[in-house]
């Protein structure tokens, strides 16, 4: 690719041609004295912890040496003395030589800005570190192995997890230089890749050509993802990543076809159903109150024909079969997902990886800085006022440190959550106006779109509004997040990411709750109108029900989120930033690069590229588009199929993102998908409970069932829609309230509304009827019903899958008794040569004996 | 204690009088025919498995050979002739000397019944099997024993789970005779304990005469249990299982209090409660409907004052709040145990024990005997049939071969399932003809006592139903068990152990689950009751509400059972049992205690105990007590009272069975109480909903709120009684079930009934009233709600108390900061020492150099 003009292999050695250079770091002196600061900059120990961001990436590069490993760390805070950095960064060094680290300094070129230090890791840290990290290292032919024995005994049954792979040993090792390649080594040291396509090393190469040909292609959607090679070029953390994208996407297909199925039968039942024709039907001729006061006229209802008949593709009996069905489907996901995670786990030799290593893929997780500058400004308050009190000092922060932080954080979280609802809020308030508005123009045409333009403009507006506030909320999260001091960085990302789930959560998903339990149920009756700002009457639901509405507000949000999010938000602002940042750095810096010319090299094109910022928003966009398929799935039952097609597009569009827009990212383990895992769950949970209320309060499902089994005459749905309908006596209207002009208003007497409601004739005029009191008892009936089984169900789904997969089970069985054969066969075999060795000893020993004054020093 | 003769040391021995007797194994020969058979007799692996039942322990005692550890297992199976048994010995001891063991044989009575086999556990063997077994042997000062290290590096995190303790590594140990004492040894080699208190181990004989007067006693009830102590003596499974009961005892103290708080604040309340004082209101004088056809005559409610002022006792709203105070109460002990057994596993050296160990504490588990003859049949049978398919053999029984079993266990299960129901039926049908007959006679005195008398013979009746049922479905869930063929005796005891708690949890539940859920709901209405056999009215509940026959129904099955179970069972049985067999024993062999009069030791006196039967009986005890105290704990808050004052008992007199009355059990290791847990969260989450409907359908605590907020015009619950009673007018009674005497009957024209129907002047005379689905629709939603409410609350506790211990969880942190460390060092230390040999080593070799013609031998 690139022209050589040394031997590569010499070039990444330390001075004396032998040691190689595992590591290198830089720093800057002098010339520059503000660089780009993060907190965690400055942490000392590069061992325990090789994830930390890239702050600082600039270097020039100079004497012709090429690292194959670059990482530059500041490893001074940016404030202080260039003196005190000096002290720290020696002291940072020292402990890097405790750490068995061999350090070369860079003596040629003092007088410029950027000096290198070049880390070589000795063969006897990497092999400590591969202890301790349990590295599998493959050995052939287990049983004749003797001399892995001595040291793999004490391992008990932990670490056979892979048939020919042992756990590393070094007393079984005899080619010491060669034994370990470059990605493990770079593995032990830090735990840290470099650059894309490097041409040093050809092995890379390949994996990334197959990566560019196999999977960051639209062309291959339909192939299963290498994860293997995924992983073994960015590490677990992202391998698992997309592996669970490809569970996911692969379960939505099954969900997807059902989705259509039950589509098709909405759209195959719409002419044979009672209710909708007995809407479209213009001969029933109801008489419906009018939609707004005065400047709306009473109409019939089969003018609503169209709705009803589009409300019955989404709300019919297959439905509810449906939403049982997703629910299902979501506990079999987990369950699946569950198994692969230990399969994969099994296969990339993870099974072995403890508890606690998962997340910081070290023993011990190094505090934050943050968090170890607050405790020693504690520590130093404490100091202060030890004359007074006399404390011990605590060497950790408590929860009084940490209240302030708690209490910006839920006032935080609060005040957020009332923005979100007064930006619903301020939606309807749109609605309603606009629609009053146009109610009120004398263009005919304007006021037979009302409810169209309306609707649309309004979802519309919704969309953009989460779609900002997303991002705010994003931030806010991360700042929260820095608020509450978190130990460690697994801590801080767990509760980042939890803050950010339930922001962004409920920001996308009020205003569909709004239209699923909330709309509609405050407008009041005729002659009793609920209004806001003493003029607008609360909105009710389309004629055809809610569910139509909820539909409508579910697919534009969710279609318009996936394509906006992919398209600008995954695509331009990348590809715009990069702009702006070549834009910038031709202009500010053309003299660096006019001093190497023909050096532009792998780490120059790489840092190009827009940096690496952790998995949180890919898992954070499916997790919401989880929520659509999961969550509402009663009323749209082709949520799965969208999901299904975006989710085809996203694996490539991703793909091509990590391996040609992305600076590699560190290769981190991980043995799980961590936190999200249990967010996935608990939205699993709450889909049950929402699906119900949704069929229950928002479709039409238990008034049908409760018309056809308790009132119907017939025992047939005919009668349905005027049983639905109450009475109305046009005289009870209140003054100003009527109709002004109508065409209708002539000889009405009672007009009809929606609701179940004693007639005017009744003793309690307009009080709820006994209907309505019978339907929502069978509507609740039916929630604890549907909770229940469907819990009972999933609970009984996860019992009847096994978590470890039969044939990972029988390997490890297998293996097992292989081991306790190997040993046995083992011990009698050493038993007989001890006894053999013992009876030769015992000869000799008597020869000795009977040879007087013989040392016992000469066996 | 008792007198020997003879150094007991030395007759611990082998003939060489070096090699420990670590075992022995009786068979008999020729003498008799005709053995206890038990399927898991002839098992052949000794070191896989310690823990078969004692078939046959009798033996005699000839040359002064006393055994510590002595097992007799018959080797042959019954039925075979004398050459196969031969047969099958030799391949066992075959077996037994591949394993390693030494093997010597009994030379000097040939004659006689019974021959010895006494097995030595040589060194390797037994520390092949302590490295397998991971036992932690005690080291002190671990930053200075170098020694360690070789062996240990390669354990990585998983084996530091003791401070000062490492897993066995035999590289180490320096005195290989007395390195391991005899409990270890025993462990290490057969996993079993023997006789109690042998006086040939003082040290048991401390232990226990501590646990005697520490633990065994009713005087010690206010003491924590030493359950260090009993696992060291009882072994892990029967230490956890005092540990979890001891845990479970004490959470009930809480429980207790508050129960009884909620009781005495239905005391204070009688008397302020207005619906009660309304019911015994005489100047109100509701004239009620009779309670039965002819017989019974129109009765004053003020009559059933008495009922509604105790049942107000336990029917206010502060069962409410205990309810969510008992389900939060149950995921609280759920959490807590899993603490606790997290510190006994720390403490007990269990945290480095495998999943897979759990309940086998082998490696691999031998299946079942059972399972084994069935598999060599089918092998047979397929043998047979080859010819035709030429099907290769499976290794395992398929579905197919185990289809008939399932069948015949779920055929059984319903059976038993109808069988329950038809029991709790017949004692509805005997309390309503009894019922009916007592109002039918002329005595005056039977007719006032007709309620008191028929409900406590009857539930009287229950309980020694559900008594006898329990014992059968004990049997019956075994055989079935049996029937389905499971492979391992883990799996077996899990199957059984479910099956049986499905079935026994039925049976004491079914009466409850009736009069909470049924009772009442299907008597009709008057001029329509409902009748079964044509002549008898379906019973209906006490004028005060179905809660307090609940109540009375719960706390005299609860108490019946664990008393009669407590007494009967737990101490009478036994005792009986073991009276029957010395009286059996006398009769039949006096002659072979004639043979050694004054040799009646140790193992003679423990013969004599009953033998163990596992922990199930003692589990499930109380998991039926858990279910009393958590399922409807909303009706009867004194339950956790009375289940504390049991298990304080409890605990001793198991204690007391363990150490006096049972033959010393095998020490089985256990992680986790197994499947016990399972059943424990499965409880605790079903008594959330159980709750939920008992206060919102059996109690009157929704009708009351919808009074109060829906009804009332007083805001007040005056009126509540009269509101809760429908009107039946008299003419419309059926000809035939008017009162056939009556001092009230001549002026009633209605009479009235507790339900909510219109009354005979409404359009719809005797329908449900619009009243009745209100209270339906509020009973309903509460139940969503309290479910709901409810189940997040658990989650909330489950997620906030973690399952791991701070204190547990720092001890683990620190002790790998300090491994770190002392590796840095030691690792530092080596460095420096292989520099200072190699520089060493370069000047030898350039001496050598130097010197013509050296060879490396030298060196």
């Amino acid at each position: 690719m690139m022209d050589m003009d040394q031997d590569p292999r010499k070039r990444l050695c330390f001075a004396d041609g032998r040691r190689k250079v595992d590591y290198v770091l830089v720093y800057h002196y002098r010339k520059r004295s503000s660089v780009r600061g993060s907190p965690s900059q400055h942490r000392l120990s590069i061992i325990s912890n090789g994830s930390y961001p890239l702050g600082v990436e600039e270097k020039d590069q100079e004497g012709g040496k090429d690292e194959p490993a670059e990482v530059v760390v500041d490893v001074g805070p940016p404030d202080p003395a260039d003196g005190e950095k000096i002290m720290i960064r020696e002291e940072f060094e020292g402990n890097l030589k405790d750490a068995g680290l061999e350090i070369e300094h860079d003596k040629e070129n003092k007088a410029h800005g950027h000096a290198f230090i070049r880390l070589h890791a000795p063969w006897q840290v990497l092999s400590r570190e591969a202890e301790f990290l349990k590295i599998k290292v493959p050995t052939k032919k287990v049983r004749h192995s003797r001399d892995l024995f001595d040291c793999q005994r004490n391992l008990g049954n932990s670490w056979m997890s892979h048939r020919y792979f042992w756990p590393f040993c070094r007393y079984n090792i005899k080619s010491k230089d060669t034994f370990f390649d470059n990605a493990t080594r770079s593995r032990i040291v830090s735990l840290y890749y470099f650059a894309h396509e490097s041409s040093f090393q050809p092995e890379w190469y390949n994996v990334i050509r197959l990566l560019h040909d196999e999977w960051a292609r639209y062309g291959a959607f339909y192939k299963y993802q290498p994860v293997d090679l995924i992983r073994k070029y960015f590490g677990e953390k992202i391998g698992l990543y997309f592996a669970w994208l490809g569970v996911y996407t692969q379960l939505l297909i099954p969900a997807s076809v059902v989705g259509i199925i039950v589509f098709f039968y909405g759209w195959a039942t719409v002419e044979t159903n009672i209710p909708s024709q007995e809407m479209c039907d213009e001969d029933q001729n109801f008489t419906m109150c009018p939609l707004c006061d005065r400047a709306c006229d009473y109409w019939h209802l089969s003018t609503a024909c169209g709705t009803a008949r589009a409300s019955h593709l989404f709300d019919n009996p297959a439905t509810v079969f449906f939403a049982i069905f997703m629910s299902l489907w979501a506990a079999m996901f987990l369950e699946h997902w569950k198994r692969r995670q230990i399969s994969l786990n099994y296969s990339w030799d993870l099974t072995g990886m403890e508890e606690e290593e998962v997340h910081s893929h070290t023993y011990i997780e190094h505090p934050r800085p943050k968090y170890e500058t607050i405790l020693l400004q504690k520590r130093q308050r404490k100091k202060k006022n030890k004359k007074n009190k006399n404390e011990t000092g605590h060497e950790k922060l408590t929860w009084r440190d940490r209240l302030p932080g708690y209490l910006i954080n839920i006032s935080s979280i609060l005040f957020m959550f009332g923005m979100t609802c007064s930006a619903v809020f301020s939606v309807i308030i749109y609605r309603i106006t606009i629609s009053a508005l146009m109610a009120m123009s004398p263009d005919p045409e304007v006021k037979s779109n009302v409810r169209v333009t309306v609707t649309a403009t309004a979802v519309i507006i919704n969309l953009v509004v989460i779609l900002i506030l997303d991002e705010i909320y994003g931030m806010v999260a991360a700042w929260l997040t820095e608020l509450e001091i978190p130990k460690t960085e697994t801590n801080f990302e767990e509760r980042l990411i939890l803050k950010a789930f339930l922001l962004k959560f409920m920001n996308a998903y009020a205003p569909i709750f709004y239209v699923a339990f909330f709309k509609g149920r405050f407008a009041g009756r005729p002659g009793d109108y609920v209004y806001v700002f003493n003029d607008y009457r609360m909105e009710e639901c389309a004629p055809g029900g809610c569910l139509i509405e909820l539909c409508i507000q579910l697919s534009i949000i969710m279609l318009g989120k996936q394509l906006i999010q992919n398209n600008i938000f995954e695509i331009g602002i990348p590809k715009l930033k990069k702009l702006c940042r070549t834009l910038k750095d031709k202009e500010r810096a053309p003299k660096e690069i006019v001093e190497q010319p023909g050096r532009r090299q792998q780490w120059h094109l790489d840092y190009d590229l827009e940096p690496f910022d952790g998995l949180t928003p890919e898992y954070m966009e499916m997790i919401i588009q989880f929520g659509f398929v999961s969550l509402f799935v009663a009323s749209f039952p082709l949520a799965p199929l969208f999901a299904l097609l975006n989710n085809v597009i996203e694996i490539r569009l991703d793909a091509k993102k990590f391996v040609t827009e992305l600076r590699r990212p560190d290769a981190i383990r991980a043995k799980d998908i961590g936190i999200w895992y249990n967010i996935l769950s608990g939205l699993g949970k709450f889909s049950v409970i929402i699906n119900a209320f949704v069929i229950s309060f928002t479709s039409d499902f238990i008034p049908r069932l409760v018309y056809q089994y308790m009132y119907s005459e017939t025992g047939t749905m005919h009668g349905f829609i005027n049983h639905t309908l109450s009475y109305f006596n046009v005289s009870n209207f209140k003054p100003g309230t009527v109709p002004s002009i109508s065409s209708l208003g002539k000889d009405i007497t009672f007009c009809r509304y929606k609701d179940y409601r004693e007639p005017p004739w009744s003793t309690e005029p307009y009080q709820f009827s006994k209907q309505y009191w019978s339907v929502l008892a069978a509507r609740l009936g039916f929630v604890i019903l549907f909770q229940n089984l469907v819990i009972t169900m999933s609970m009984l789904v996860a019992w009847v899958i096994p978590d470890v997969p039969k044939n990972i089970s029988e390997q490890l069985k297998k293996e097992k008794t292989l081991l306790v054969d190997v040993f046995l066969n083992e011990e009698k075999e050493k038993l007989q040569l001890i006894q053999s060795l013992f009876s030769r000893d015992l000869t000799q020993e008597q020869s000795v004996l009977s040879a007087p004054s013989a040392s016992t020093e000469v066996i």
